[in-house]
């Protein structure tokens, strides 16, 4: 009898706080947000009748910036804002009422990103396809443990097996390593990333041949992403830099770890042609200082808005030691691709242009992508679709 | 350069939204909520200073209910509430301000429960300490599809496979099959009901054995949770009655494909002995219609606040036709275990106190563990561990 009266009460759009002893987790009302369009415009609503002032916040730019737009109150307390005509892409955005930003409330689907959640939404007919789920054979998505030698305990990874890994006992399958930025985690490639939906649909297409990604954690002081290490609440997300450990080398130099992990656990052709490692920002230096200290491992190298640093070789760590003379052994190696991209807002981009400049110098082969844009998703989840349709 | 600017401006907690261009990811600011107190109260904070009213709305009890706890405004426009003490738990909260629920701003922790995503918190000390990661082994989580000759799609499941599993390969595992309710989906039960935390820690504790957990999506007229199928964004989250094909028996009387894909996908101990169901709510129903049908498969089933039917023998589908026989056969069946349970508040207490009758006068033997408290998440994470214990 509740039960039935709940439902009355949500199908009017009044559920009251009583009822909220029962069961806290129901949306009220029919007003829905955001809304995409046809024209790719996207409409916002919040109800908020006492609200002097809302805005949204979000990663597009074709209101010409990432800057606030302001929405306006129509009638009954609800506000509402249409962006001009969105690129497709998947967004993430934001409200600030009267000062506090939150997430969209009547928006189900969210995302963290570092210390923060977003509200989300996707644009289709382009690359915001990609980005989404569509009726096409899906791989499997694994969160795994595997025991460190170098910090003495387990650490947490994500493995992408393509979809035909639990059907077929018999193949074996090349592998990307793919590394997150500072801030992030083990779980940013897959949750901002999408690439298990990339994966999938480019692989539908037949635009790339099926290959696991494995996704590490990269910062060397922690075994998994914020809430998942016996931390728990105690460790909150921030910038990597922040922890102990950060640039001391010890997850470059030890990178191979976790590539015996790999080969051993799953059905890989453990051989260096089908091996290939990319990451953006400080995955991108980490790419780079990896494939320095383990060129016999990988033939194919990404680097996405790199954080590069050109004094790493000053650090006083093994890594990062004989930094020209792992610069040659790299280069003699004989690598199938190094593919480095940026965009011309992102704030590396200058030091990208310099490391090229020292590449060519070297006479270090490699491909060069630049975008426009800053250090966004957005650019990330576009170099990862170009990158991995050159691998193997 | 713009980098270790944005670290200064994070530092003195003032970043701007001309930095949000680059990116929109950073928390600002050293004020942190919830604190878990060394003496189990629970402190919120919320820099709101152009609001009128606070409230944080949770399901702890401890209170005297569930109601709304009002904020209070302290200083600079820093809102601030402690709880009682509150029993070791994970909890769930949202902030009402000025009339808006939303989740906590200063929490990057949250869970989507049906329509809403919750900030959540756990306090130590008992329950809550099995919910939390602890430096134990850890099993696997697998995120899977199988092909369903009874949709003619993929359907998605969630798989837990206990620590040694990757490591033995030649060891087998009991199955335990784990439903959702209405409104839930295949992530349900890990991410509000962290049992992939709690089943490490109670094998690390040597209190069950090593066992698989299956997660399955019952809602058959979608292949996976919201947001994670083809509608994309289309599909917002519901309760299952809102969708169509609800209570048609579909579900239930082709649960053996389920069974069918884990035995041949997982070295899994295929025999009867070693399979039980158990679901809350819709799930304990879907539990009791499954073994009726498949009296075969298991020997474990647990009915948690189970959304029973009583008059389910009326409707023309074939999983619920031939009720009064179908329990004859179960009874006979000789299963180990049927345990039923259930709060005290819970508005299913009644049917489910007439379906306990109902067993009595049929002589189909059951036991019976009745809680405090109503159709929470609460009670479901400590029935299963209370179920678990008593299996295989």
């Amino acid at each position: 009898m509740k039960k039935y009266l709940l439902v009355i009460l949500l199908a009017i759009g009044c559920i009251g706080t009583a009822l909220a002893q029962q069961n806290t987790s129901y949306r009220a009302g029919d007003l829905v947000s955001p809304v995409v369009n046809p024209d790719g415009t996207v409409t916002f609503s919040l109800q908020a009748p006492k609200a002097k002032k809302v805005e949204v916040i979000g990663d597009w730019e074709e209101a010409g910036g990432y800057g606030l737009m302001k929405l306006v109150s129509k009638k009954e307390g609800i506000w509402s804002y249409t962006t001009p005509a969105l690129k497709s892409e998947m967004y993430m955005y934001r409200f600030i009422i009267d000062g506090v930003t939150v997430i969209d409330p009547l928006n189900p689907f969210s995302r963290r990103d570092v210390g923060n959640i977003f509200s989300i939404f996707y644009v289709g007919g382009g690359y915001g396809d990609l980005y989404q789920v569509h009726d096409v054979p899906h791989g499997t998505v694994e969160t795994v443990w595997y025991a460190s030698a170098e910090t003495q305990g387990q650490r947490r990874l994500q493995v992408y097996l393509p979809p035909s890994y639990l059907s077929d006992s018999h193949k074996s399958y090349p592998v990307l390593y793919l590394l997150h930025g500072s801030g992030g985690d083990e779980n940013a490639w897959l949750d901002l990333g999408q690439i298990n939906r990339i994966m999938d649909n480019l692989i539908a297409q037949k635009r790339i041949r099926e290959f696991i990604v494995v996704l590490p954690n990269g910062t060397i002081s922690k075994p998994a992403a914020a809430g998942e290490t016996s931390d728990n609440m105690d460790f909150r997300p921030v910038m990597t830099h922040l922890l102990p450990d950060y640039k001391n080398g010890r997850y470059e130099a030890s990178f191979d770890e976790i590539v015996g992990f790999v080969d051993r656990t799953y059905r890989t052709d453990a051989q260096r042609h089908s091996r290939a490692i990319a990451g953006l920002s400080m995955g991108g230096f980490h790419t780079w200082m990896i494939g320095l200290n383990h060129p016999q491992l990988f033939d194919y190298y990404g680097l996405f808005s790199a954080g590069l640093d050109l004094n790493i070789g000053q650090k006083p760590f093994a890594a990062y030691s004989n930094y020209e003379q792992k610069q040659t052994t790299f280069k003699n190696s004989g690598y199938q691709l190094f593919w480095i991209a940026c965009g011309t807002d992102d704030f590396l981009y200058n030091i990208n242009t310099e490391f090229r400049k020292q590449l060519d110098e070297k006479k270090i082969p490699y491909q060069y992508r630049e975008s426009t844009r800053g250090h966004l998703w957005i650019n990330w989840r576009e170099y990862f679709v170009e990158f991995v349709e050159k691998l193997f």
